[in-house]
């Protein structure tokens, strides 16, 4: 068998395996497997048995990540290859799923070497459950800040004793933190949007997690009567905000690499003969380049000071959430973009717009990310769908980065001990 | 006592009346009055008890409408001077219920002549109860429809069952038509609208009602998540929707006399986070002269055909309603501005944007309108005011009037009989 048909084998493999995944789900007949749910330990029960048929151990840690590992030195440097388990409600099949079930094939696969290698299947990513991310990546890296074991899901019940009944019931679980000897996170992750599909490319490479600025914009003006408020004498807070809606996509479309989304709107009192008296818009603004976002968000909020000064309104900005860059490791990127080459594909740079498990890990281990084509830029759809083609892709990607990390770390290695 | 004395103790008293009239209500502490109503019966108790101290015969109508009526010749010609009783929940004081005291007043202290006037108050005209308004003068005018007769309130009953019931209950209340010999109809009625104010004038007289449509355009672009989807890819249709509220304020502020208003807006999904797929927005457009109105109309339309066929969008507009422009009677206009000057105001024309009785009455007999000054352009509302001042004006123009219709009709009469 040549290595092309093999690894289109494998990919038609692992895609069977993330359509048997997809059948572990809180909703019969859509996906939906949230966080330390009996979907997820089903899920878990199926990763164990593939886990352990190539070879691997099994474990599940206090936070319902699992992680399967293989037999390596104590002292060899391990690379740790994962993604989510959780999903959206009526989610997609691949969305996290793949890039784990990517990582046991890779794993299973490896080349040899003195590597060992943590496969690993975050608990908790979407935020469903608790409304907060990274649950999962948090619980290993050791980031739950006692804020976020404090929240609260729809039942009332916290975070930390969601946890602690966790630990009752399965008492072979415990948190271990990063595995020992970890020395790079790759994440393997759909790309969730539609840019390789335009560009007509199967792999890109991640190169920094953007940062992000979200809040709500008040404009606030004069309610009154639409028939017999001539256009001179108004104060229409939502020809305001309109305005201003046009601005802030100018403003993105000339800032090279911004992003900048109003997706929610409310007019008061939102009625059919009545001028607005106020209007509140949604903003979202992302940027690779923390500095690029702020003065970008300057630009947009005079944008709304001169719109409101010049038709004698007022306004206000709330600021919910401001998240700034992360970038993966040069190290790691220029790892992936060989590995995407000597997997015989062209190399797509990109920003990540969405967030991801390795924004968590970057602080503590170097963290890369591969994207793969998203058909549609479709996902958290049941629609959500993946090229074979760019599964073995993504899988011979895999086994090129395990040879360049592994001959990373054995020259590291061998420097060290020199 | 001299005339403007005398017209101020008399503004005071109309004042004073309205605000009795305000303690008729559906809600304890907020002023509501709706048709056929207990509140709608302690009205027409009050007035009833005015227009006999003035030596008026006063009855109800079979829709609850209101009649009191000076004693003149049988073939004497009569006007008619009123508005309507009842008001929007939580409402003010003044809306309709001044134009119908106003009415006594002068019907009171009229000057002599062979004229006979009906004070009329409507007892429909907001549409609370029914979604459809002008209950009460369209019974009058015998131009209840059966689409309206079979219209629902919120307990599940029609207009008739309504009627019918109050026949049953009040069997003196017959529908009466319009009063025989009706030459004249005048409605004096707070403007709902900042236009005066801004002026500086005291009354306005009104030249027609405009024409208007409503409908709501709906924008289809494509959902996409907000952090993965790069400018130059979206079909946003909220920010398609915003650029054509832009459009439309500036083609509405480029025609004389056109208002355009756009009071309500929806996105889909309506989150943070993701590109709206979808928008919707009401549209409301006014004007005098249909042909003007109908013209912009396809500008507005072909605005948003521009700005969806750019982005790469589709747009379609659904038209709610459409309703001709009402002029007032040319006759009617020119005694009103005649009455306004003789009371010693200036006078300044006017479109009313809203909707009043008189569009009902004006193709069944001549009509006119006395808009009052409305502070802060605010009506409908509990902090509805009119200034004591432009009341007396408005009683001074009225029976000003008196005399310059007295006298019409009876150079007409004269020719008629010659």
């Amino acid at each position: 068998m040549s290595e092309g048909v093999k690894a289109e084998a494998i990919a038609a493999h692992i895609l069977e395996r993330c359509s048997e995944l997809s059948r572990c789900t809180e909703t019969p007949g859509a996906i939906c497997r949230t966080f330390l749910s009996p979907a997820m330990d089903e899920a878990h029960a199926l990763l164990r048995e593939w886990a352990v048929e190539a070879g691997m151990t099994a474990r599940v840690d206090g936070a319902g990540s699992f992680i399967a590992s293989t037999n390596a030195a104590d002292d060899a440097p391990r690379l740790m290859i994962g993604s989510h388990l959780d999903t959206v409600p009526n989610g997609g099949a691949y969305d996290g799923v793949l890039g784990v079930v990517l990582g046991l094939a890779i794993a299973e696969a490896q080349p040899g070497g003195g590597l060992g290698i943590d496969v690993v299947g975050f608990s908790e990513e979407e935020g469903v459950r608790f409304g907060v991310p990274f649950i999962g990546s948090k619980a290993m890296t050791r980031e739950l800040t006692a804020e976020l074991l404090e929240r609260r899901d729809g039942a009332g019940a916290t975070v930390q004793e969601a946890l602690n009944a966790f630990a009752k019931a399965k008492p072979d679980a415990v948190m271990t933190g990063l595995p020992k000897g970890t020395r790079g996170y790759l994440e393997f992750h759909i790309e969730q949007g539609p840019v390789l599909e335009a560009a007509g490319l199967a792999l890109g490479v991640v190169t920094a997690i953007a940062g992000q600025t979200r809040g709500m914009m008040t404009f606030v003006g004069q309610a009154g009567h639409a028939g017999t408020t001539p256009m001179a004498q108004r104060q229409d807070a939502l020809a305001a905000a309109a305005e201003w809606i046009v601005s802030v996509e100018e403003i993105a479309r000339r800032t090279e690499g911004l992003i900048a989304t109003v997706g929610q709107i409310s007019a008061e009192p939102n009625a059919v003969n009545v001028i607005a008296g106020e209007a509140r818009c949604s903003l979202d603004v992302r940027h690779a380049d923390d500095p690029v976002r702020t003065r970008a968000l300057s630009v947009i909020m005079r944008a709304a000071e001169e719109i409101v000064a010049r038709r004698g309104l007022c306004c206000g900005w709330s600021e919910a959430h401001a998240e700034a860059a992360v970038p993966m490791d040069a190290g790691m990127v220029a790892m992936a973009e060989r590995a995407v080459e000597r997997a015989g594909h062209r190399v797509r740079r990109m920003v990540s717009g969405a967030g991801h498990d390795a924004m968590v890990l970057a602080p503590h281990v170097p963290s890369g990310m591969i994207f793969l084509r998203c058909p549609g830029g479709l996902s958290h759809h049941p629609d959500e769908t993946v090229l074979a083609e760019d599964v073995a892709a993504a899988y011979k990607a895999g086994l090129q980065f395990l040879d360049e990390f592994d001959r990373a770390w054995s020259v590291g290695e061998r420097r060290t001990s020199a």
